[in-house]
């Protein structure tokens, strides 16, 4: 049993939260939002009154957070909590942002004398609530064995991908791959179709070729060729369209910022920008395959 | 046992005819070059003198050739076999080409009254002479059931797409997807790399994530990640730069024909069309990686 | 005076016909639509009962037609042409087609003892109007000797590109050129505008720096910033964004034809193809711009 | 006659502060190589021995530094002049950087209760020597006037864009054109010559039809069509390579920021960033061509 506080529970945080209570910890929360305190309030987590208010006597500080910004501003920003942590406290941000600001984020922690460790995640609000997240960690050896145990509670794999900020470059690089591939897979099939082929058959030979991928095995963003799918449901649930714009838009600086070529990560950033401009940033990001067949 | 004719014993006839005689056919073939007919009279087969000669009694008449106007001239040319075609015959084409080729020579043949189907594989060198090819059709199904036993001599899975056409469509849209997915995975390690990740680390957690595809599992472009890769043996081997940029142009002028976007996959054609012009057209395609990451 | 064959009448076709009368030569013309051809006889032409028809005792033989296979067909097809076309008559194409058909129809005509050029031309319907039309030309240049008082009485300004199909190529080049201009420019004053810039006054800085074009400078794809702009009266009129993406096809596969990158240009293809697909293939091609702001 | 503070004498920064000189005013320089400071005194300017040690009783305060960090850290760092400006003057800055930083510093100014601009320039090297260079104004309409005649010492043409760092804005918008422009008229006389046309004749048509801009009229990317352009004489001079990258990524990411779809401008700046990887970082931009057509 920890002492944990847990700050951000939207989406993802919430059903974490939830998790760590279940596993047996003592979590105290916080977030802006009443309803999300509630929530956590009805499923044992104890409510704090700020930030700052979760940290008495924490070992574990869990942040779970929208954006850069708002990363930095809990941890540097004027009132900031990071000169409030216990001493021997373990920082774990769990929240998707630019590996600069994490590396800064951690680089004054360390000057604090705290260890932290950028833990972004991937699986979705139904891993989050099952707990079987994926974690992709940068930060000490040390750090991570620390965290392991609490991550554990929370999720079921874990990766190492180096020091500070690692996790954060890891977890874009995979998205930026998967937003080209689910994008063009779209492609692939709104090609196909037009051409006179079924999308189901098409994408049945794909799942099992050299084409196949993630887009082709769970997620085909064609309407009914997988059941489960948001493309069978209208596009609804998933991953929003927008929050694949926020990553690829992560991913892009990141690669203005080291000189580096993604001429495809780069285009699809834009493919899903003109998603958005055409009203559908909130669907599933698979439902980008409109911007080539029309009436899908 | 069948008699069949079998005209174009390159890098991937010269295997098939040879595992079309182990099967126990009388194969009789024909190629311009000398010394694949050698080879192949090596194997077994017996060796005509022109397209023509081998067509005496045969129940298939399969070709094997590198693009669309080759098939064309074979079957429509000046001095096109179609009209020697022994009635009753099964014409199978397995070459690579455009659709509306493949659409306008199986329409020629049944208006002679023979049946045609189209049966790109893919597989590569390895797959044909080891038998373990994928066959994607297109043609009627009483076509491709009489067609079975021998494709299947020849290879393992057959997927049928359609009519005529049907096959060279999907096998477009397959390869566009993965000629996207390469160059992607390529970009995303190249990124990795430049802030700091090991190319190892990144592809293994790739492989087992969303990001997961071909391209992290088999063929990974980075050299080093994957032995058996081609990157890992200065990108010899596997499937050439200049292959993949044929098939692109068949995929994006398929496109063109039917009015498709395909952004993605247009990008990625002149990706490898200035990874050709860089001088490394006969390299594996993965070698793409180089555009993005220049000492790999 | 000279007597010329003219045949397709459409938006172009029409006037020059017109003007080829205005001059004072005796035009014999045919269209398959009635329409065209009462207007064509209104303005003086005498009305052929068919292509061939028109040819009789024709010094010249001006074709304008849509697309590449109307030109085959007419010349080369079943029914073609090419054979009863007097002898010494001069055959001009002024047609916007693929380079490579342009040269088999030229060789043909050759192989009959006849001179061809391509002459594609750019100044759209007004320019057809007023007799300002430019022509680039391919060909030899005794033959464009030939055509050019012909041509001036349809046109402004000449230019001689090369042999047989140059006149295509470099249609194409410019075109692909301003296609993917414009879409740039569009993409610059939308990013402007999102930025809080004035439209109109971005513009006006652009059209006298290093960004001007003829974008900024005759058609500027922002609605209020040019009066007499497409964009400035619903994006109605002007040059259509499925001609451009015609244009483009062709461009591109011309491209892959020679093993050509043109990554820009295919992707402003696709930009096209993707604003066709949105419902907008009938308004003026600066209409992309309503993918990069969706409320313009 | 004013007095004037100048940090930053680079390669812009030395003539500009030299033609300060000329015009009567007096001129206190800063920068950090004494090579620099050595030239500027030679041309008549007093040399200082800090940045703050420019600021004695100036009446403007004018910067040209390489990028965002510079500009921020001189004026907002730890050791920033801000503070120590005196009353009443007026800040030009006249680097290129991202447009949130130029709004900051612009913030803190004004919440000093000074007045700046941010006033970014266009017209290279030579334009600076000359005194022929375009401002790209930001700021109040005031300040605008009171810095105009400072401004005329330098430039010829000045553009007011609206509000602080609407003048990065703008001229980000311009180059992100230029920068695609440049690129895609290379691929448009690449793919020519590669069909058989010469580069100049097709420059000359482009030039006077709907394909022409800057590119064609001032600086032709292929070797030799235009005599003064840095194609001929081995892509040395102009603008470099690595300039123009980055003024692609910094409106990239303003385009990231507002969520505008900038596709060919994404697509261009990963195009300079590859022929960045490929060696030529310092060559003209121009040089991009060589991804199209390796042997230029």
């Amino acid at each position: 049993m920890s002492r944990i506080a847990f700050i951000g529970l939207g989406n993802m945080g919430g059903p974490m939260a939830a998790n760590l209570v279940k596993a047996g910890h003592a979590v105290r929360v916080f977030d802006l939002a009443p309803a999300a305190l509630e929530a956590a309030a009805t499923a044992g987590a104890k409510v704090a009154t700020s930030a700052r208010d979760t940290l008495d006597g924490a070992e574990f500080v869990i942040s779970a957070l929208p954006a850069s910004r708002h990363v930095e501003g809990l941890y540097l920003g004027e009132d900031g909590i990071l000169s409030d942590v216990p001493d021997g406290a373990l920082l774990i941000d769990c929240s998707t942002i630019a590996p600069e600001v994490s590396r800064k984020v951690a680089a004054a922690a360390q000057a604090r004398g705290l260890a932290m460790i950028d833990a972004p995640m991937s699986g979705g609000i139904a891993g989050a609530a099952a707990g079987t997240l994926t974690f992709i960690v940068g930060g000490s050896s040390e750090a991570l064995e620390r965290a392991r145990p609490v991550l554990q509670n929370m999720g079921k794999n874990i990766f190492h991908m180096g020091d500070a900020g690692a996790g954060q470059v890891a977890k874009l690089c995979n998205n930026m791959a998967l937003g080209v591939i689910m994008a063009a897979t779209g492609e692939a099939i709104a090609l196909g179709t037009a051409q006179g082929l079924d999308a189901k058959a098409l994408s049945d030979m794909m799942a099992v070729s050299t084409g196949r991928s993630w887009a082709t095995e769970v997620c085909n963003p064609w309407p009914g060729v997988l059941e489960n799918a948001p493309a069978s449901r209208g596009y609804s649930g998933g991953f929003g369209n927008d929050l694949m714009l926020k990553d690829l838009g992560l991913a892009t600086e990141a690669a203005t910022a080291s000189g580096s070529p993604v001429p495809l990560g780069a285009l699809a950033r834009n493919l899903y920008a003109m998603n958005s401009r055409a009203g559908r940033g909130g669907l599933d990001f698979s439902s980008v395959v409109k911007l080539f067949a029309a009436d899908k």
